[in-house]
Parts: structure tokens; C-alpha cells; sequence
């Protein structure tokens, strides 16, 4: 999931995936991508070498909800073609992370210096697919209100391990009136590919969250004395466990700056 | 929704909601219909004059979630025919309460002694129908392993009024573990024909309950630390609104003694 929020919205913004991808592969838009071509998938974006690839795929199937994968590259092509036919992910997104062996060594806008014939590109679903759902259905997330990022915590519930990568699932909150949590389950259960039904409702503690007001990604937000706290699988999940792992090399999105595909949100409601 | 519970099943009660009406409409059968044709719809019944009829239609409409309605007779007519070919309301439960002005006058087995032309027969869906789906998916529910009546709450909810027909919501509670009440409310959307959705997760002062250990009916039952309460709007809704009213006369199901139809609850899944 994104660290940036939908509210950053301009009236400058692509408004189609493909103007995004074009805009960002011209140079010509390096920021965050929430607001960007509304109604268009956006993803995550992680980057390994083939030979951690098998283990990150089997590790994606066996957690769908934090990660949800929407497309995989073969091992050195910069295409993906499912999420959309010019695609060239070493360019199109408006700017990247490399890290080595776990350390962050460069944050350019454009990785075919750093692109290997071994590499597998992986897309990850993102929150933004179903947060458009809930707010098209009235219903307030707190932290578009507060123009703040969403806030995400590190939890009690084990992912399942796949060779290295393992650890705790991270979920980010929503807080909303019951009536609005309801709702939201309804809603974001139609979503099974953007992270879906939420993992957890109310008290924060049962999943090891002893603060709400500390989140460990994002901002805190107010939870009002008539709200419960709803907790969604977050893909902040990934990348925490690719951290843990520090990879020989892996290339992911910035914070907030997404792949935007051309497959509409719609698209992945089951019904 | 009946006050009876589905544990007491019997390996002697009718399989299928023919032979339970028939087993009730020949006197062998007098007792409570929990357990009792597996797999098939039972309703709640309300027979009211017919100078009555339109207003609580009216109400069943306004209020889809506490009384979902499931057939309405012509006046004067005992029949249902889409709820069986050869019911009749008259003789086919196991026992019913009669009310005159208010009061309980009589808890005959049959009411063809009570039939007048000017009656309008309501069935309303009950939560044995997806109290069934939820245990399919193993869900405990708290009341059926004590072995209890489930607990209901008038709440301050108020019903949306039609005619004379007026009052609060009254809401069944069954504590669940977060995933699980996440779970039970996919499960219950699927079902909008016998209650639905929960109307209300967690916090209970939100809906003017003061203590859940003291129900306004059925039986308290323990509500564990790592378990929320999670209501359902409740079939003893339309019932305790028809007693507010005392209507000249009306005849109710016995509690726990229901219609049992030949319809499934599986024809009530909308997906």
C-alpha cells in the first residue's frame, strides 16, 4: 500500500493510467500518484533478482490479503503486459528505491541503469482500488479527512512463511461508526485482489496493537468515542518482510508514487 | 424470530418442512421447530384483521431488516402457496397464541375455532435461516453451545412508524472472535429475505444497551474478552410492536413453535 493518501489530488493529475505512465516515463511527473488517473488500478511495486523469485511468488499464494499479486514479469522483462500493452516498468513509474543487500543506495526516477537480465518485476494490489469504492459509497476515511497518510501497524498475526521471507502481517485502520464498518466489510469484500475484507474489527489488542495512537507506518489519526477501529491487510506487509530478508538487490515504487495500470478498479469487484 | 434454539434437535423430529406440517396439522407434533427439517425456511407468523393488513404491510416495507416478509394471504384465505402447495396457516404449526385486545386468550394447537374472513396471514423469515449458513461454516454460536434462548435487546433504534404499527428496533446478539463476526457479516448479506446483515457491531451503549448480561429477552449468555457483540435486527420486532398496538384480535406462532415451509434456505442466498 501506498504511504501517500488520495486527498493530494490535482487538477493538473493524469487522468488515465496511460497518461500517468507516459508522464512519468517523459520525466515530466515525479510525485505521489494519489488523485492520479481516478478509477485506474494502481500497485505496489517490488523488484528481485529470479532467485529469491520462486520463494516471493510462493510467499504472495500463501497470503493473498497483505499480498495481493496482480501480475509477475518473467525473469529480466521490463513488460507487463496484463496490466497494461506499452507498459515498461524500469520507466513508468515516477520514481523508484534501490536497495542493496537491504541498504537504500539511490532513488531515481528511472531504473534501466540498474536493470538485470535476472530481475522479476512483482505487482502488488493497493488500497487506493478499494478506498474509491468506500468513499463512492459515503463513506468518510478519516485520514483523507485529515490529509494525512494512512495510519499502519505492525501485528500479533504471523504471515506464512516461504524460504526467507517471513514476518508479522501489517494492517492499516480505518476508524468508522459501526453501521459505516458493516458497510465497508460488504464493500471491500467484493475486492479479494486489492487486499479485501478487512483481517480484524475492534479491539486493537487481540492482533498486538497496543496504541492506536502509534502507528509504527503513517500518521495517527482520531478514533471518535463512537467508532471502532477496522484493520485491513496492508502491503506495507511485503515490503517489511523483503526488508527483513535484505536482498542481494531489489528495486521498489516511492512512497506514494505507484504503478498506474490501465485496468480499471471496477474490474476486480467480484460482483 | 423464534425464542427456541436449534441445539434441541431430536433424531425423531420431521426432515422435511412436509412432514413437519403434517406431523402438526394431525396433533402428533406440538413442541418447538428448532431442529426440526433441516435445510428448510421457517417464519415467523403474524394474522391480523384485515383493516389492519395495509399498515403492517406498510410497516414490513419500511422495515425490511427487523421484518422481512416472506408471504402475506388474501383476506379471509389460510393458504400460502408460495411458501407450500398445501399449507394451511389454520393447522400447520404446532401450536399458536391467540390475542383479543391485547390479551393472550388462548395457546391452541389449531385455529380453525379462531378463522375469520377479514384475516391477513404474514410470514416473516427468522434467523434459524442463517443461524444454519453461519454453523455450516463453523461459526460457534454462543447460545446453541449453552444451550440457550439467544439474547434480545429493545434498543433506541426506532422502526420507521406505518399506521399505528410503531416502536424500537429489538436486536438479537451473538458474541463472535473479530474474524469471526467479519465472516458471519459476509455470510448474513448474502440472506437480505430473514434479517440480513448486522445492523450494529461492537459498543452496545451505541444502541441504548445498557448491560448485555441483561437481555429484554431470551437468555444472557457469555460475552468473552476477546470476542464483540454483533446484533442482528431481530423477527421480535413486528412482535413487540403488534402488542403495543392491542389490535381487536391477532394470533400469533407458540414461541420456538414456527411455520415450518417447503422452501430452502439455500432459495434465500442471493449469491
Amino acid at each position: 500500500m501506498s504511504v501517500a493518501t488520495m486527498s493530494r489530488e490535482s487538477s493538473a493529475a493524469p487522468q488515465t493510467g496511460r497518461a500517468a505512465r507516459l508522464a512519468a516515463r517523459t520525466g515530466q511527473f515525479k510525485g505521489a500518484t494519489a488523485g492520479v488517473a481516478p478509477g485506474f488500478v494502481q500497485g505496489n511495486l517490488a523488484i528481485l533478482p529470479n532467485a529469491l523469485a520462486g520463494d516471493f511468488l510462493r510467499f504472495c499464494q500463501l497470503n493473498p490479503k497483505p499480498c495481493p499479486l496482480l501480475a509477475a514479469s518473467s525473469p529480466g522483462d521490463f513488460r507487463l503486459p496484463t496490466l497494461a500493452d506499452d507498459l515498461d516498468i524500469r520507466t513508468d513509474l515516477p520514481r523508484y528505491r534501490v536497495f542493496r543487500q537491504g541498504e537504500l543506495v539511490d532513488e531515481p526516477a528511472d531504473i534501466r541503469g540498474h536493470w538485470r537480465d535476472d530481475l522479476v518485476a512483482f505487482v502488488l494490489g493497493c488500497s487506493f482500488s478499494f478506498e474509491e469504492a468506500l468513499i463512492e459509497d459515503g463513506i468518510e476515511l478519516r485520514h483523507i479527512t485529515c490529509n494525512a497518510t494512512v495510519p499502519m501497524y505492525r501485528t500479533s498475526i504471523a504471515t506464512a512463511a516461504a524460504g526467507p521471507f517471513h514476518g508479522p502481517m501489517v494492517v492499516s485502520m480505518r476508524p468508522m461508526k459501526p453501521a459505516d464498518a458493516i458497510r465497508a466489510i460488504q464493500i471491500t469484500t467484493r475486492f479479494p485482489a486489492v487486499h479485501g475484507a478487512p483481517v480484524h474489527i475492534g479491539k486493537p489488542e487481540l492482533i498486538g496493537i497496543a496504541d492506536l495512537g502509534k502507528p509504527d507506518y503513517g500518521d495517527a489519526v482520531p478514533v471518535n468515542a463512537d467508532e471502532i477501529p477496522v484493520f485491513w491487510a496492508c502491503g506495507v506487509t511485503p515490503q517489511s518482510v523483503v526488508a527483513t530478508v535484505k536482498p542481494e538487490f531489489c528495486i521498489t515504487h516511492y512512497p506514494g508514487s505507484m504503478l498506474v495500470t490501465d485496468r480499471r478498479n471496477t474490474e476486480f469487484a467480484i460482483m
